[in-house]
């Protein structure tokens, strides 16, 4: 019986979530998490369960990009390997995901017990270990002493590092009593003290953005888990300097402001662009995520010597490396002391126009039509997905309304994550948007290659009644892999499949399923489709499917197609 | 340029693979693995693209644990870590799968570049060490003098253990130059020696068989990976004595001898059958994989006194164990020493007659029922598959044709692994029927939450054009679940889909949809079904959906849903 003191464990583990703005909790049911699920619901939590764990961890990685946390829970060794390729793509690109891992009763595992979702051989430590590689902190839940500590601790790693961790919580321990102690105090993450070398520091950045003749800056994704995204707002508009994003970072800026630029797409974009960003002698960079897909095949990287890099674990100056200051601490103190009037006003390169004039409504629906026909479609608040492949490189030219949020392949790049993550991103939208009162649609942008992968994940889009507009790009096949290597090779072809029975297969209304599934080849019937009611303004699961070719490509996947076809032609001359 | 005396890496490793029998690779095209992909086809090899990487694991151990050895090729990262509960469960349960991961080209790896797919840390060998955990051996394939060492020892290791391997292979290597020469001798496994004490081990078996008054036969499933299950039928046919299986060992003898009772039931079987069980004096004890879901929650475990086990690393006589002898070995000796004439003839309990006279046609379908009706469907070397759950409770009832094969939950229980390892089973026993001329069909039966895990390789199926039955038990979610907790929790549910358009999504031709879909409500229907000729002597992929209760089970688990329902009784009054 639970006295004012004294709280079950499962209680006491979902408060703290709660407490943490989590709301909706996904995974799969099995038999040693039954007893945790019990107390999903009665704790205030929303249960949203997952045709399979992989969707689940990919759902679970999207609801923590928009909410800052999120929690997955799944079954011993079957269900938590099944989710390791999400959590471990969750560690790559710093989405605080927590993983609840149901295991087998203490008494089971403490006599060895030769039972089910084991090896059969009295090892129950062997997922646990696994897990050590892929989440940032783990713990195990034995005892009723230490378990309050435990969940607390592990839960600020999760903040802190904004990754994924790990809990172990045996099947018997759910309904164990615990203290409420801890409870009367929020979970907070400890700022850092100033460090003796900060004050130096500051001054530094001072001098170096007072002395730039040509600055930048650079947003790159990793900037929203410092959780200085206000603050990079508030130095963009001060500075009115050139800023571009990296594909991570695109979002986490209000492209409307004019000195925004959106995407350093490096040799593919604008000359002018390029010429200035390479020989800028400052880029202020933020919340660097460096990986070939991620900066241009290395492309958008500072100079070291016109950097200054604000990064998790340090902040860069030139060749300088300073350790133990907060890049939010460092920051506040460079732009409370700012003198706008000691600003270099660069002559920034000229904004490139997008216009629709050039595209005739009998074009077929191509690469270089489709993104700059779609974007009209996303508003305020929005969230746009595009799934890696050819439409995450599509995606780079979008124009992003304010307070709208982009997905995009970043390093990760595992095909199938995008549509589970829009499924848990846009619950956490929905959530967000009951207590303002705003109305949002996600849209994804998904190639069919792709979405073979995890496409069952569309019927719990349906069961949990979410707005997502689903945009096939059907060229039959992996057309990222063809572009890379083996374009004519059927190792790249994919099952053929029905796209417009998938609202039907997957359970929605037949009434529903009727207006809102479209199909497009030319660009004027998709022009159609997206002005119509059900698209622009309905509800539920929309599903447009669009016809492009097998090897229809632009900008850098394009060069890699044409040194492939270069490379072919050496070969048979 | 290759010589005689040289030939490229991929194209040994493929040859190798073609010599232990392996006709078809399963697995999903990534960009570390595409120049791999090149040499598949050319090398005589089938290549089977699955919908995703866990399908393709579940499809690979399939294929393996009929053909004997398997082989999977993912990418680096995303998509090792999406097979790897798959791998994991084929470690379980002893299914050879070799697993090829196509890895970052060296250069990248040796200057610690930050490559998509990695954490963009400059880290190669996160994924590999944990592999470590669910393969028996594990190698990598960096160098050209080394390689075809590494390969055959790898391989050698996957058929000894019957167990997955590991195998990363950069993406510069495949068409790197080795040597041919390993390749004049095949891969051997080395016999054993025999050790010091085998005489005096064979002596004690003879022994206690001819001293033996009630002795019985219980064969479990890694008979199989001991190569035993030729030694095995003929020691069941010259001893006669009474023979059960575990539900792993199940369809490893064949039922139609007199003296087999199929799987041993312990307290929910014959009562008959028990006792003798229970009370014998000897229990041959071949394969053991003791679990409590294999083994009848431990109820099927012989008693120790009566025991003589024959497990992969040791032979148990007693209390006593002897190590270093080869099970295949020792039990040859013993047959060819068995004096028929010594044995004891026990009086054995009568077999249990399954007869349909007591269902009517208008009955509702029902557990206690349907395995009875789908059993006479089954032929002569056909793979009858019973998916995790009620399916594979009921399959346990089966009286399997000879030479069928039975695939059923044991002990890692994945749900969502059956329907892809339909695929693989399926794909090894028609490319075996290839040169027998023989026709033969596999019989899935699998419910719908398991189906919802991993039902898009239901299109991989129809291309690759295999002759499946599927049965999808309708009871609206995880029965299996809800039986042992939570019985009406709505974490149990799962959302609504229309089986019944299954086929038409998954791309089959519109006319073979139409003569191969079907529903059953009532056991009258459903018989009607079984006679159609397009599911008795029908091709390509048939589905028939039957509906159950949502509470329906039998067995075990109507004494689980029992307790539960007391259980709840209790708390309420």
């Amino acid at each position: 019986m639970a006295s004012p003191d004294s709280i079950k464990l499962a209680d006491y583990l979902f408060t703290r979530l709660r407490q943490l703005g989590v709301q909706s909790i996904f995974g799969v049911p099995g038999d040693y998490n039954l007893r945790l699920l019990d107390y999903v619901v009665p704790a205030g939590l929303h249960w949203v369960g997952n045709c399979n764990e992989l969707n689940a961890a990919y759902a679970a990685d999207g609801y923590a990009r928009i909410n800052g946390l999120s929690a997955l829970i799944t079954t011993f060794g079957v269900g938590e390997l099944s989710a390791s390729n999400g959590i471990s793509g969750a560690y790559c690109e710093r989405s605080p995901v927590v993983h609840i891992v149901g295991t087998p009763p203490r008494p089971h595992q403490d006599s060895r017990a030769l039972m089910h979702h084991t090896f059969a051989d009295g090892e129950y430590k062997i997922f646990a270990t696994m897990a050590k590689h892929i989440t940032a902190a783990q713990t195990e839940l034995r005892d009723a002493a230490t378990a309050p500590g435990r969940i607390d601790w592990v839960l600020q790693q999760a903040i802190i590092h904004s990754r994924p961790v790990y809990i172990e919580l045996p099947d018997d321990m759910p309904s164990t009593l615990v203290s409420t102690e801890n409870l009367k105090t929020p979970i907070k993450v400890p700022s850092a003290p100033s460090s003796a070398t900060e004050p130096e520091l500051v001054n530094r950045i001072l001098e170096r953005i007072y002395s730039a003749k040509q600055p930048a800056i650079y947003v790159d994704g990793e900037s929203k888990a410092l959780k200085i995204v206000d603050q990079l707002d508030a130095l963009i508009k001060c500075t009115q300097w050139p800023t571009w994003t990296s594909g991570f970072g695109k979002g986490l800026v209000n492209e409307d402001l004019p000195s925004v630029y959106g995407l350093y797409n490096a040799g593919f974009g604008e000359k002018a662009e390029k010429d200035y960003y390479e020989s800028a002698d400052l880029i202020l960079t933020f919340g660097p995520h460096f990986s070939d897909t991620n900066s241009m095949f290395n492309a958008a990287i500072p100079r070291t010597a016109a950097a200054i890099t604000f990064k998790h674990d340090i902040i860069q100056v030139g060749d300088e490396v300073y350790r133990d200051s907060s890049v939010s601490n460092v920051l506040k103190q460079v732009l409370s002391a700012l003198d706008q009037s000691r600003l270099v006003k660069p002559s920034a390169p000229g904004k490139r126009v997008v216009t629709l004039d050039d595209i005739k409504p009998s074009d077929p629906i191509a690469q270089k039509n489709f993104y700059r026909l779609v974007n009209p479609l996303f508003r305020e608040g929005d969230i746009v997905l595009t799934e890696t492949g050819t439409a995450s490189y599509g995606g780079a030219a979008f124009k992003l309304p304010p307070k709208s949020t982009l997905f995009r392949a970043v390093t990760y790049l595992s095909i199938g994550f995008m549509l589970p993550a829009t499924l848990g991103a846009t619950l956490a939208q929905h959530e967000m948007n009951k207590t303002t009162g705003q109305k949002n649609q996600s849209i994804l942008i998904i190639g069919d290659g792709s979405l073979q992968m995890t496409a069952q994940e569309i019927s719990v889009m349906i069961k949990q009644k979410l707005d997502i507009v689903i945009i096939i790009i059907n060229n039959e096949g992996y057309t990222i892999e063809r572009v890379i290597h083996g374009r004519k090779q059927h190792y790249n072809d994919i099952p053929f499949w029905r796209h417009t029975q998938a609202l039907s297969y997957f359970g929605a209304d037949e009434e529903h399923v009727k207006k809102n599934t479209f199909t497009a080849k030319t660009c004027g019937e998709l022009q159609d489709i997206l002005k119509n009611e059900n698209v622009v303004n309905g509800s539920g699961v929309r599903l447009i499917e669009v016809a492009m070719e097998r090897e229809d490509v632009e900008g850098p996947l394009l060069m890699v197609l044409n040194k492939q076809i270069a490379e072919e032609k050496q070969q048979s001359a």
